[in-house]
C-alpha cells in the first residue's frame, strides 16, 4: 500500500511477458507499467489493452530512452538478453531479465560488466526460488531443521516436449530446461557445484535426437561441501508437470510433493484415485511469478541486492555447459573446465 | 476479455466488502466499481483509494439512486440485508448479497418477493460452492462417478471462536457458521433435507454458553431421497481451518482433504511432519471468492439464472432454525415445522 | 519364550475358530491346544490336522470335563455363548468368548454371574482394540496428546453384505456389525455412552429390509463426559473394508486411514491411483487376532484382569438395543431405558 | 496343506538363521526342520528349543551327511557361503543361501559350477523381491502398466550404521548394503546393467572412512536397454529405514512409500505429524522372508527353477565390484571390466 510507484517498461509481449504484465497490472499496486514493446506489434497492443498500459513503444530503444521509466523487464528471446541488459544498464535502468542470460559465458560476462559499471539492480527470472515448496525446503536447510545435508534429488519433468522448432534454437535440454534445476540445486544447498556427471539419452522422441538434443537426463552434481545431488529430467511425463525435490540431512529428510488442482480422493471398486497434478508451469508456478516480481520491486525500492543476481544467472549456464561436455565426453567434468 | 463492463456499487467496506472490491478491481476486468459506501466512512475511503474506486457515496440510498450502477454488492451487516435487497430490487439493480439474508423467514420472503416482482438477478454469497474441492465433489455426485449417494459427512471447524461480541449478535452457531454447511449439504447432494437432529454442547469456551450459544455441534440431516448426512462443527480446531466432506455412494466414495500452504514433508528422529493447513477462510477460499463473482457477473451479463438463487439463501436459514429447535427440544425436527 | 504352556480347548472350528487355532498353534508358543470340538465333526478334524491338535472331542461337554484343559475358547454360534460361558466357569476354566455374548442382557447377566462366582478370567473377542491404529488412537486420547476430546467419528463399512441367511439370525446390523463400533467408541473415549440416536435405512439391498434389518446407519452417541460421537455403518463399500476413526480434542485431532496391501502410487495420463485397501477383516485385522490372544494368555498366566472383561461384553449389547429402539421410535434413547 | 514335507537342515543360527528357522517352524507347515548347527553351539541349542528342532548337529558336515535332509539353508557368515554351496551340491542337497555368495566372482563361479554339475536347486536370499511394494512395482513394469521405463530411482537408507567391526569385514557398503539394491534394479527393470558410475563419500561417521569404507553413495546405472537408474544409499537416516523406488515409463510413473506401523495422523497447533516408518529390515521385510522361503519350497517340491538363481547371486557382486572401481578411478566403469 505504498504510494510510491515504480515506472516500468516491458520488452517482449510473448507468453512470459504477458504473465509479468498481468502480475504488475493486477496484483502489484506498487508498480505502474508505462510502456511495452514487441517485435510483434499486435501482441504488444493486445497486451497493452488488456493491462491498461498507456503506451506501445516502437522498439526497445524507445523504452530505454524513456526518462520516466526506472525499470525494464526483458522478456524477449534469449539471443537478445545480454545486449539488452548491457544497453539498459547504460541507460541507468534497473533490470529484470528472463533466463538464461545467454548461451555463452563471454556474452554474460559482458552484460554483467555493464551492470556493475552502471551500478543498477539486476534480477534474473529464476521464479521457482519463490515457490512455496522450494522456499520452504530452502528454509529447512538454512535453518538447520534437517541438519547438514548430504544427498539431494531434484525431479523436474515436463508434461510434453516443446515443439521441435524450439528445441533447435533453445540451446538444448540443459540450457532450456535443466537451467532451472541447476539454479534450484545451488539455491537449496547454498553452495556451489564443482563437478558434474551426465547420463542421458533420447527416450521420448527420436526427432529430438536427430535435432542433436536429448530428452531424458540424469545429472550428478558434486558440491564443494561434499553434498551429492541428482537432477532427473524428462521432456515428457504423461501425468503432467513433475516438480519435486528431496534432501537428506543429518537430522532428517525433507521431501516435496506436486501441487494438485484439488484435494479429493475417489475410491471405487477398481482403484483409489485422484485427479492429475497441475499440468504445467503457468498453473504450477503462478504465485511464484507474483512473488519474484514483488521481491524485485521491493529490492529496487529499498535499494537492496536482488534475490537472484547476475552471478546467479551466470553459474547455471556454466553448469549447462559442463553437463553437456560430460555427456559428450562420457566422464565427470569440473565446472572450472568450462570457465565456471 | 469482453469489452462490456458491468458498473457496480458496493454497500459495505468491512472484511468481506474488501475481499469483493479487490477481486472486482484486480481480478475481474469485466467489472467496474463506480461507487462504494459504508457506515464507517473512513473504511469506505480507504478501500476506494486501494481499489481505484472513483466515488465514496454517503449512503446506500445514494448507491441505489445512481443510474450508472447496474449491480449492487450487499456486504453490510446481516440485519440490513433483507431491506437492502428489497430496495435494490425496486431500484432495478441486480444484486449480490452476503449470507445469511436474514434470521427470519418472513424477512427473507419479503425480500425475495421484491426480487421476483422486479425481475432482477440475485446471487447469495455461498462462495464455497465455487471452491475447487467442493465443486469437484458435486461433479462426482452429479455425474454418477460415485453412484447413488447414501451417506454424507461435512467437517467444518474454525481455527478459533469469533469475539464474544460477535457471537451475541450473529444469530448463533447454526446461523453464523453452519449456514455454509447447510448450503453445502444441499449443493452436494442435489436434494432437500426434510428432517434435522442436533446434538451439541459447549466444549470450547464457557462464555459462549453463557451468551446462549453453542460451540460444538453434530447435526444429522435426513434428505428426502434417503441420504443421511452429518455436519460436524467446532468453533475451535487448534490446527487451523478444517473443511472437508466425504460422500459414500453405491459406486464409490469421494473424500476431500484440506489445502496446505506447501506440499513438504519432513522426517526427523521424532516424527514425520508437515506444516499446518491454510488457517482460515481468507486463505482457504481465496479463489472461490473470485469464482463466485465471476459466475455472478457472467450470469448478469448473459441474463442467466445465478448459481445461488434467493431460495438457496432461504433454505439454509430454515435449516438453522430447525437445528436449533432440535437442540432445544431434544428430538428430530422436520423442516416443515419451522416453515421450511 | 516362557516354558510354561497354557493348555487350551477350543469349542467351534468355523471361520473364527480356525483363526484362533492357527494363531495359537503357529504364533503363540506359550499355548498348547489339547482338544477341539465342533458340531461339524469334519471341520474339527480338518483343523486338528492342520494345527497338530492331538484330540477331537465329541462335544463341548467333553472339552469342559477335560482336567488338562485350563482355558477354553468359545468360537461357536452366538446362541450358545452365554450357556457355554456359564458351564465353563462352573468347570473352573478361564474363558475367551467371541462377541456378542448374547442378544439379551438377561442371558449375559446370567453368564457373567457364573464367571464372578467361579472367579475365572473372561475375555470377550473385541479384537479391534488390539489393532495398531486403534490402539494408537486410544494412546493419544489417554495420554492427553490431543487434549480433552469433544467429537469422535467412527467409519465402519463392510465390503459386501453377509448372506441373507446370516442377516436373519444375526440379531441385526447393530448386533452383528455395529457391536464392534460400540465397543470401539467406549474404548477410545474411555467413558460411557448415555444416549443414542439412530438414523438408518436400507440403501444396499431391499432384501435386507424385507428381512427386517437395515444396511446403512448413522448413530449419534452422547457420552457422559459430553463427547459427541458418530458411527457410520454401511454393509457395502465397493472399494473394500473401510475402518477409520477420528477424534477432535482441545489440543489436536487424530485421524486414521485404512491399511493398504502395498504403498505404491501410479500416475498415468488419466489419474493418480493406488490399489484398493485390504478387503476384509481377515486381512485387515490379522495381527489384532494375534495380539488379543497374546494379551489374554498373558492375563491368565499372570493372573491379571483381562483387557476386555465381561462388562465390556455386556455394554455394547445394551447399546445395540438402544440403537434399534431409537430407530424404531424415531427419538434419542437413553441406555438406562433398555437396562444398560 | 500338502502332506508332503521337505526335510530341512539349517547351517547358522545367527540373526538371519533365526528368522528363517521361525518362519519354517511356525509359518510354513510344508517344511520340517530336522537339524541345525552353528559354530556357536549354544545359539543353535537355543534356537532348536525355540523352534522344536529335534537335533543340534556338531557341524555343517554332519548336516550335509544326513540322508534325511533334502534341503539346506546356508545362513552362516559370507566367507563360508561358496564352499558350503559346493559341498551341499555335491551332497545332493537343494540349497537356499544368504547373500552375497562371496566377494569374488571366482569363488562364486566355482560354487555355481558345482550346483550345475549336481543338478540341485539353488535360491539366493534376495528377499526384497518378495516384498509387497517391490513385487507390485515389478508387476507394473512387466505388465506394461507404466509403459516402457526410462528412469529408475532406488532409495535405500539404513536407520544407523552397523558396528565398525562389521564394516571392516563386510566387503564394504556396495557389498553389504547396495548388493540388495543392485539385485532390485535388475529385478525391477528386467534387464542388465552395463555401466556404473559412483559418486560417494563419508558423511555419517569418519571412522567408517578410516576403515576404508564409504557411508553415503549415489550410483548411476546404465542398462543395456537404455534405462538410466540411480541408487541412493546412506548408512544413516535418523527417521528410520528408508526403502523406496520410483520408475518413470512412457505411460506413467510408479512410486512407493515406506511402510508405517500405523496409519494415524495427528494435527496439533504446531504441525501435522505421524509416527516414524518401520525402523529396520526385521520389521519392514517380515513378510518377504516368509514369501521367499515359501517360493523356494514350492520350487523344490514342484521341481521348478527358483525365483532367484545362482546367476542372480553372481551379477550383483559384479556390480558391487564395478561400483567400487568407479569410485576409486573416478569414471564410469563397464561391468565387463570386472568380469561381470
Amino acid at each position: 500500500m505504498s504510494t510510491q510507484k515504480l515506472h516500468i517498461g516491458i520488452i517482449g509481449a510473448g507468453r512470459i511477458g504477458r504473465v509479468h504484465a498481468e502480475t504488475l497490472a493486477f496484483r502489484l499496486p506498487e508498480s505502474q507499467i508505462v510502456s511495452i514493446t514487441d517485435v510483434n506489434r499486435e501482441a504488444a497492443q493486445a497486451l497493452a489493452a488488456r493491462c491498461n498500459i498507456p503506451k506501445v513503444a516502437a522498439s526497445s530503444d524507445e523504452i530505454l530512452a524513456d526518462k520516466q521509466i526506472e525499470v525494464v523487464l526483458i522478456c524477449s528471446s534469449t539471443n537478445t538478453h545480454a545486449d539488452l541488459i548491457a544497453q539498459a544498464a547504460k541507460a541507468g535502468k534497473h533490470i529484470f531479465c528472463e533466463k538464461p542470460i545467454a548461451f555463452s559465458l563471454e556474452q554474460i560476462d559482458h552484460a554483467l560488466a555493464a551492470v556493475k559499471t552502471a551500478g543498477v539492480q539486476l534480477q534474473i527470472g529464476f521464479n521457482r526460488r519463490f515457490d512455496a515448496n522450494f522456499a520452504r525446503v530452502r528454509q529447512a536447510v538454512a535453518s538447520g531443521e534437517i541438519g547438514t545435508p548430504s544427498l539431494m534429488h531434484i525431479i523436474s519433468r515436463d508434461p510434453a516436449p516443446p515443439p521441435l522448432s524450439y528445441v533447435k534454437v533453445s540451446g538444448g535440454i540443459f540450457m532450456d530446461m535443466t537451467i532451472h534445476d541447476f539454479d534450484m540445486a545451488r539455491f537449496l544447498i547454498g553452495d556451489e557445484v564443482e563437478e558434474i556427471y551426465t547420463a542421458a539419452g533420447v527416450r521420448v522422441d527420436p526427432e529430438i535426437g536427430k535435432a542433436g538434443d536429448l530428452d531424458t537426463a540424469l545429472i550428478v552434481l558434486r558440491f564443494r561441501n561434499g553434498v551429492i545431488g541428482t537432477i532427473d529430467n524428462s521432456r515428457k511425463a504423461v501425468y503432467g508437470y513433475d516438480q519435486r525435490v528431496e534432501i537428506l540431512g543429518s537430522k532428517g529428510k525433507i521431501a516435496t510433493e506436486n501441487f494438485y488442482p484439488n484435494q479429493i480422493v475417489i475410491s471405487t471398486g477398481d482403484t483409489v484415485y485422484k485427479d492429475l497434478p497441475l499440468n504445467f508451469f503457468m498453473d504450477r508456478y503462478t504465485e511464484s511469478f507474483v512473488a519474484e516480481l514483488q521481491s524485485f520491486i521491493a529490492a529496487v525500492l529499498e535499494k537492496r541486492t536482488t534475490a537472484v543476481t547476475g552471478i546467479d544467472g551466470r553459474i547455471p549456464v556454466a553448469m549447462a555447459l559442463a553437463a553437456r561436455k560430460s555427456y559428450d565426453e562420457h566422464r565427470p567434468v569440473r565446472l572450472s573446465e568450462v570457465g565456471g
